[in-house]
């Protein structure tokens, strides 16, 4: 027969084993801590009809996207989580409880040019508030982002707060507020592009040198967020929208501190600017600060309304957005994360002669039973390839059963690091696995 | 504005958060299960090269899936999980460790025509065991189906098995031996279309009505595995091919015992047939006993060869496979699951005054590193409304703070459900959260 060379189209994940149970991991850590803040999960169609997904219609999406017919409907895969959830309280409000709090955790598509580490498909990881202007939430939301980061195990990193409405008023101010959306996607090109590209890009746009040097000045003040609020309310701009934004932002700033986030994972940094045009106040961008060259990690912001192409209803809400397949490439290729264990099982019970299965599983039964995840070797193989695939798997505790286990009615089991084996009760077998489990 | 009506296609699902989060317990019970019995997570890309993916060809397949064109690729969405996996295997064969114990619980895409309980987005939850022929691997994928429906919290189902080589052997005792597809097709509708129906249908394909009764008689057959086992095996079919099937039913019937499941649990159904022309051995369906109008919940079977498409490699294996979302609606539809929570949060925290906010989030904080799921009531409603704000989402706890709980640095605990509260300590607010999370 001829054969089909097996492969997937370039851009697409596919993990093997040990790395899929690493991503997963990270899946379930992000989702605690989601549902430990008391995000409810949604999960929307993959699929959607364009007139519904791309009703904001704009160039630049609509390139990036899959979009196909089928009878007589013209279909668009997911792209983003926001205009799917936009849709979701649009269609559903009557029977939402508001605020409304939401994570979603799924894949989207992208029909990007492939080039490394630009994915086709890939997770993203979101949380919304729907329904609540009050900044205790803008602040809540930097706080789950890190007590997401910290149980990803991350110390060093910075969630990065500013607001729009400082950044539109400023460029009110110098008279750049016709330019705003223009401006800002340059601003938010400067760590990715460097300053030099950003100061081409604005001078394209017509931006004087005057303007541009203001605005450096401006994005890169430093300091402590109390020390650069302090100097934008003493910056002598007097304009409505910029005064309201200091005041968000500092509202905002208070009550971080009063989430408890320690004040080394958090900082005011004015050249936050985010691409989309929907953000209407805070926006945030998360940076690992041993590894800048990642970028932002996880990214949002406040909007005014989320749903206005589907409904009447206003629908202000804040959220953000961790992109978990590029960040899991990111430490995988810097070597920062080395998956190992390729199987979720703790221990491999194994056997001197097959004419001890029985009692094998049985074993297994009384393990299982006691939550611990136990394969059974089935094989009639010798000892040392029964341990050699535990070893390939990285299994971490292989139970032995032999003629002296079974009369002893215990079982011996062997610590696959150490190469240690005794022979014990199933109860001690027990303990010394779950033990092993919780001290790492 | 023109507005877009918000709304999905139809034969797609999407679930309210309470629908959700109920169904989302239910892939973790799986989940769980599979991974207690070491079967290892993968996900494959949802967009795949239609060249790969419909290797096999086929007229039913190909006229039911979601295929497109982009730029040069003619691209399908994933429309099972076993053809992906036969290309995962043959793609990363150096890679993998032989028997390959893999689960994957991913949407599929079937473009069906709508109707009532058929959809054309679907979970499926699948495991396989790919490169052992050992019978004690049947047994197990039974065992694991056994304890999946057990920890769903069903207690009447029956794990029904045969084999393919059995039914195969008969049709050749009964000269009907270049028709096995067709016929073991038309036997596989008994359940859901009827014995008329499938009489009607062994007809228009030529049987006799002789071997139509006989046909009858046989997948008819009723009794214990040991009964029915007997009659198979002095029956007076002599075919290599059948005594080979009742040999491995015996095999694996020994096993399940061994296994530890239930005798309730599990049957021989001569009449399990499977309709996939790729399975050449054992073959299982699920049926819950109180609903049989459900039909099977969870079928599979064992194949000589998974992946010949795409490889040399021979690639036996055996696997199973739940269709969630069918069952999930089924179980709904019926009222037999009555989804009632709509966050995962145990306990709201709310406040007597906007005042002691700062008091509910350090106490909110205390509760969360004590693993609970909190949420806190940030809009300065009064408390009523915060109250009502739970119910709504049947949050069971309510934490109040108000003058008198700062005082004596303790807090209220409302038991939702009983409406009892009472003034104690943060350590006895958690026992009791948690100890009802125990208890049911």
């Amino acid at each position: 027969m001829r054969k089909i060379k097996p492969r997937i189209l370039s851009g697409f994940v596919e993990l093997l084993p040990k790395e899929q149970l690493f991503f997963n991991q990270m899946i379930d850590t992000i989702r605690v801590v989601f549902e430990r803040f008391g995000f409810t999960p949604i999960e929307t169609p993959s699929l959607e009809l364009s007139e519904v997904l791309l009703a904001k219609g704009g160039g630049e999406t609509e390139q990036q996207v899959y979009r196909f017919s089928k009878g007589k409907n013209d279909l668009v895969l997911r792209f983003d989580l926001t205009i799917p959830l936009a849709r979701y309280v649009a269609q559903h409000y009557a029977e939402l409880t508001f605020p409304f709090r939401r994570y979603q955790i799924q894949k989207v598509w992208r029909a990007e040019r492939p080039q490394r580490g630009r994915f086709r498909e890939f997770y993203q990881c979101d949380i919304d508030v729907i329904g609540s202007v009050n900044p205790l939430v803008d602040a809540e939301i930097s706080s789950v982002t890190y007590a997401v980061f910290k149980a990803l195990g991350f110390d060093e990193f910075t969630v990065r707060i500013n607001n729009r409405k400082i950044l539109n008023g400023f460029l009110e101010s110098l008279r750049l507020g016709d330019q705003i959306t223009e401006i800002l996607r340059a601003i938010d090109k400067l760590e990715k592009q460097g300053e030099e590209a950003v100061r081409k890009e604005l001078e394209s746009l017509g931006v004087s040198k005057n303007q541009i040097e203001a605005l450096m000045r401006f994005t890169g003040t430093k300091g402590t967020p109390e020390a650069i609020l302090e100097q934008l309310k003493t910056s002598g701009i007097h304009n409505a929208v910029f005064t309201k934004g200091v005041e968000e932002l500092e509202t905002v700033v208070g009550a971080i501190r009063m989430f408890g986030v320690p004040s080394s994972n958090y900082g005011v940094d004015l050249a936050v600017a985010r691409g989309f045009d929907y953000y209407t106040g805070t926006v945030y961008e998360t940076r690992l600060e041993d590894f800048p060259e990642i970028g932002s990690v996880c990214s949002g912001g406040r909007y005014d309304n989320l749903a206005g192409y589907y409904t009447d209803k206003n629908l202000p809400g804040v959220g953000i957005s961790i992109g978990l397949t590029r960040l899991f490439y990111k430490l995988k290729d810097g070597g920062l994360i080395k998956p190992e264990r390729a199987t979720p099982s703790e221990v491999l019970v194994t056997h001197l002669n097959q004419r001890f299965l029985k009692r094998c599983l049985e074993v297994a039964t009384i393990l299982r039973e006691n939550g611990i995840n136990t394969e059974v070797y089935f094989e009639t193989d010798r000892i040392s390839k029964q341990l050699r695939y535990a070893n390939l798997l990285k299994i971490p505790f292989v139970c032995i059963i032999g003629e002296e286990e079974v009369r002893q009615d215990k079982v011996t089991i062997k610590e696959m690091t150490s190469g240690k084996e005794e022979i014990v009760s199933i109860t001690e077998a027990i303990q010394k696995i779950t033990g092993k489990r919780k001290g790492g």
